[in-house]
């Protein structure tokens, strides 16, 4: 059992087991679908996340230009987003983008909550003659840890509280196991944010439990840790070279540099992960645009927002 | 009675009366204070401002780079701080950054945040041998209506509810009534912040009764708003030239283009407001820094935060 | 004769005479244009403007968020640009996007080049097999005096002689003397920029005889200096009330305050001016886009630009 | 002679050659200084690095909060400017800020532009009363070839004949082949910029010879690609497991995706990569600002900028 963000990786790891549920099939050409089930705690044991739906959509050439991909994550992530979220779009939808404004990759969250349309101010304060169409949605970068010195979870279990949504989806830049992953998929899973996930420090879950409304955990790989590579390639080292003295200590030479104190922080991301950044986090937004309201397209609702 | 942010502006306005006390002192070549005590229930209908002190330091070089009127004020600043705040500063503090951060006129607030020490986290998660000069210093930017569907008294009350500060202290950008007042002042009161007050609309109070915990209110004004310059020439002209129907239908159009449906959004405001609202927002934080924390100079704690 | 950078606003204060042609047509509803002849030197004296033609398209409603206005405002202006532009346009064209990056109100012209399709460096180094309808196209935007030490005029000088274009477009944030015309109002003349325009200071025309080729000249008002608006009121103040003393002194209290040292630096601007450049940029970037570029809509030449 | 941007490492990787002469020191605790003199063409082979003087200024703690650090390395560039440029420092300087500001880890020379206190422009339009410490300074941050269309050396070229500088300094991001010189490393040299160095694509030298004056190169490695690392890997795979089939592919599975189509545009960079660079950038303009000035301290520079 690997650790990763990635409910699909795990699978993949564990291959055909009990308890777990895997469904492929490709969307259109350059973007396939996987749905992990997680059905029973035999398959949380199996592959070590929680019980639930876990979808991945993947597409090699997403952000890279290709409006027809990009546009077709959009459908597919609106047509999730409808499907695990149910009856709870007719109420209140806070979004949370989670995540740090001032680092770039990991600023995701923060960038989608930018392009989200906003309307649940109208639905308070001025409701009449409004649009039928415009769902109630609210938008909340909490900030991290480490610049508000408030727990992410206390902050965001504070507005719930008072604002009393009937759903949560919480947006996430994600951290990899594989480099292929990176910028290339986006995961949604109908069972909240675990605790330590995402590229920050989350010490506390952000779930049905912990805010008692239904919590979706929306996520992209947009980096992997320089010492989670290290690591990889050492175990392959070590198992691989089991005898051979002067291979080991070459290998551990170069890879040492990677998760050294240096290293600790050091990340493997797109050179141009400000652009990769901006444009995710459009395509992300764009998806909740049409499914957090009904019946718009997405041209309807940006000639909204302005 | 004048409708400003500025209970300075307002005594000043009402001339000597009873129960509003005022005092005027130089501080420093070129930053002078004024106190303005609403002592009781008659001085505030004679001034429209709660009970409370309400000091302002103005500095008409502020932010303009000269360093010892900067620190003049910072050290001013940081007197009333611990002034208002008393016992209260032993116990956790929560920085509100009022305020839009994309709207650089209204940034003031997120980007003291941005500058301020934080160190509640610290407390929390790795107490053991901490710095005993540290504060436990928390920091906010909850965002505006317009752009989260979230009320901020929301936010802050559902953060105030799970943080349990002994202090809140909210910064806001202001709008004042007066040119000469915008960049050249700083006001803080210990009487929390009224709905409506600064550039943006808020519509619940952040103050003591709302919050629980004591609140000072942090402003600066950086703009006045087209539309009240235009309504003060206007009564200028009526009062002084009240048979001339050609000079007052002079004035009229052009000041009606101040408060037309343009005008309403149109502000005066320095050319240079991005880099006033960094040079303010560096000034306030450096108070902040010096007064939350004890016995440091504003060199430790910038040292501390890198 | 008043000063202005709108050669409109010149002529309409001149009145039908000698030497300058005015035509004024709606080119949909919402959107009008203007065009200004000056045809000889007689017209020259008469409105202080140069020979040469300078349009202005006028949408109260600009960049207000109705997608019918803006797009017709950039179909308008692409066809100015072709119009003046003619054959050079099959040449180099060398887009400069004058101002600071880092004041906002004077940051149009940077961001446009932000979003210019720049295509010189495909033709250079990559011409193979390239579409036959791109243009060829380069954008600079060589920073202010105040912060490179260089004038404009010289850093663009050496690079026009270095890449040698057919053609120069040059876009900057205007200053208005009518705050109805900000944020209303683009102009475009083919006489290029002359020394002192725009919100900076420039002290070198940016023209066919500085640079040799072609300049055509693109603004939007997006500022009044309040000290303008003060001169105005006080000259009207002046005519209206030549003997009312009192009339004339409470005046000049409210009106010195705009024009004093601190009043110097102040502008009136639309609050939320950070994005109206932005909005605006779009629109003239679409309409460099689709001028200088052939036969492409605005939606190929950005799937291109990703 | 493995293909690096730092002599040093090129001159490691070498030996004891003729030539070419080291010379290592220890500056102050954690900051030490390495010099490269490439004597003759015999050294050029030898290093692959023009005939020049390459210093090293090395600080593992670079940038991580430690003031004395930061101010030992900005002393030590300080010196070495003041060296290397000798009496070009008398005249006109054009700092030149090689790299795209919209992509952070190849944004410090702009970035240090931006923090650079420019000169130039007084002494031509205000010369009376000058501060005689004051240098002649310009800044010019000409963007990257992708963005203007325009190579970065005709940009270059063309500004240097129009303000006849004695002095270019460019100032570069720069892709290290070891994470260990990542934000550790502050390279100088007096041989100009070699065509293809630093992250972004040059295609044309910045030297003495293209632009007629001394250009001193100054750069810190930011990234390495993470390609460069695969190779590396790769190559150590090859030379230790000559035979192992196995081990080989099992290291080619990893290592592939660092280098296919996605991993080639992949970096490895620190994850605060924001921070670093705009700490770098104040490090370099404060040891530029100190050594273009004469007898100012930091702080007297500062005040001035402001």
């Amino acid at each position: 059992m690997i650790r990763t963000d990635l409910a699909m990786e795990a699978a993949q790891a564990a291959g055909q087991i009990a308890g777990v549920e895997v469904m492929n099939d490709e969307i259109r050409p350059g973007v396939s679908r996987s749905r992990v089930t997680v059905l029973n705690e035999e398959g949380e044991r199996a592959i070590g996340k929680k019980k639930g739906v876990y979808v991945t959509i993947e597409a090699p050439q997403l952000a890279q230009g290709d409006a027809e991909i990009d546009e077709g994550c959009t459908f597919a992530l609106a047509n999730e987003i409808r499907n695990m979220a149910g009856e709870a779009l007719n109420g209140v939808v806070l979004v949370v983008g989670l995540g740090n404004r001032m680092v770039t990759p990991d600023s995701l969250g923060p960038a989608v909550c930018d392009n989200v349309f906003v309307t649940r101010h109208i639905h308070e304060y001025a409701p009449e003659g409004i649009d039928r169409r415009l769902g109630n949605v609210s938008a909340l970068a909490p900030g991290v840890l480490g610049i508000t010195g408030i727990e992410t979870g206390e902050v965001v279990e504070g507005v719930v509280e008072h604002i009393k949504p009937s759903l949560v989806i919480a947006i996430d830049s994600l951290a990899s196991r594989s480099l292929e992953r990176v910028r290339t998929t986006i995961q949604i899973a109908d069972t909240g944010i675990a605790p330590g996930a995402g590229i920050g420090n989350k010490r506390k879950a952000l779930d049905k439990e912990t805010l008692g409304v239904p919590v979706l955990a929306l996520g992209v790989p947009l980096v992997v840790y320089a010492a989670t590579i290290a690591q990889d390639l050492m175990q392959t080292a070590m198992d691989k070279t089991p005898s051979d003295v002067n291979a080991r200590s070459s290998f551990q030479r170069i890879l040492d540099a990677m998760q050294d104190v240096q290293g600790a922080d050091m990340i493997v991301t797109p050179k141009e992960i400000d652009k990769v950044v901006s444009d995710v986090a459009r395509i992300i937004a764009d998806a909740l645009n049409i499914s957090l309201n009904k019946d718009m397209t997405i041209e309807e609702v940006r000639r909204y927002m302005h």
